[in-house]
């Protein structure tokens, strides 16, 4: 990454404006034309910032990517807080559901992992960004494990994957629905499986 | 599909041995060249198949994973039969996740999933592959249904998309590592759900 790391420039800066304008730009070329579509040029051509800055900054496609995903990253996370940690699960799968229909958010998720089965750079930044959703989503646990709904010791991290792993497969390598009700038994498996203690490191 | 269906030619015959040449080459270049490295040319160079027979009968790079991917479903499968649902369901996770560390099959599993996520075609022919599958698990939760372990109307293809979604999601998604204590997880959460009646149909 050559872009300027967040905080060296104070916030609505106007490093900061072109970081966000390249941001956009890079997500709405890849939800109209996908990871193999995206270029230097079209986005500095969208964004409205110079293709010599773009290329200086974030240099092609892989830099585009992983730039757009750090964003994301960091960005707030609704982590749902329903009193149980079946309905929190349940609440976090429906999310994901809901994202891969979503006409903005469906086709760049599916370019995000398109993205990081084609190159490194792409892989690292999609590792780091669920690995921050997984640290997010782990507070339904601790509550959970306050509740005395799971044991203590219960890994988050592994409660978030089984609850959202069931919706990934299905969108990316069975190609089938993803619906509420394959949601629902998703979260329903890892909330029980977390209750019996199987899911404790 | 151009290529003759099976069963059309009598097995071993010359069009069943064409077939097979084409079809290994296949494999063999996608474990070394990944889906974007597939040509008509390269398959044909290695299958020792003429380079107008390839194209007639497999027409693409499409064509040719479609065919692959439809052999492969067809070939038989070790369904484990460990006298338990957990260890069955065990026995199927890990095996998954020693094929995605082999050095055969992983660089093939990985090239079948990028080409569904760029070709309606072997997006199809995946569909079809995993239905057959989980098809043949099946057997698993029918057994476990008759020993009590699960409920009746328990949906086998449900609790084997439970065992394996979090190996995938691992490889495909998250970029984490599948070992064995992953697959030992994803199974016991999967066989806990089924006991419990979550995944009733």
């Amino acid at each position: 990454m050559t872009a300027s790391e967040p905080g060296t420039v104070r916030p609505g800066g106007r490093t900061a404006r072109v970081r966000d304008a390249v941001r956009r730009a890079t997500l709405a070329e890849l939800a109209e034309r996908g990871y193999q579509g995206l270029t230097v040029e079209n986005v500095a051509a969208r964004s409205g910032v110079h293709k010599t800055t773009v290329y200086r900054r974030w240099r092609d496609a892989e830099g585009l990517v992983a730039d757009a995903l750090e964003l994301a990253a960091g960005e707030p996370w609704p982590v749902p807080d329903t009193g149980t940690l079946a309905g929190d699960l349940r609440a976090i799968a429906r999310l994901v559901a809901t994202g891969f229909t979503d006409p903005g958010q469906g086709p760049v998720t599916r370019a995000f992992v398109l993205a990081a089965a084609q190159s490194t750079g792409a892989a690292r930044a999609l590792h780091a960004f669920f690995a921050r959703r997984h640290e997010q989503s782990a507070a339904v646990v601790e509550r959970a494990v306050g509740r005395g709904e799971a044991p203590a010791g219960t890994d988050a991290a592994e409660v978030v994957r089984i609850t959202v792993a069931p919706l990934y497969y299905r969108l990316f390598v069975t190609g089938e629905p993803v619906d509420e009700a394959a949601a629902d038994r998703a979260a329903a498996s890892a909330a029980t499986a977390a209750r019996t203690g199987i899911l404790v490191t």
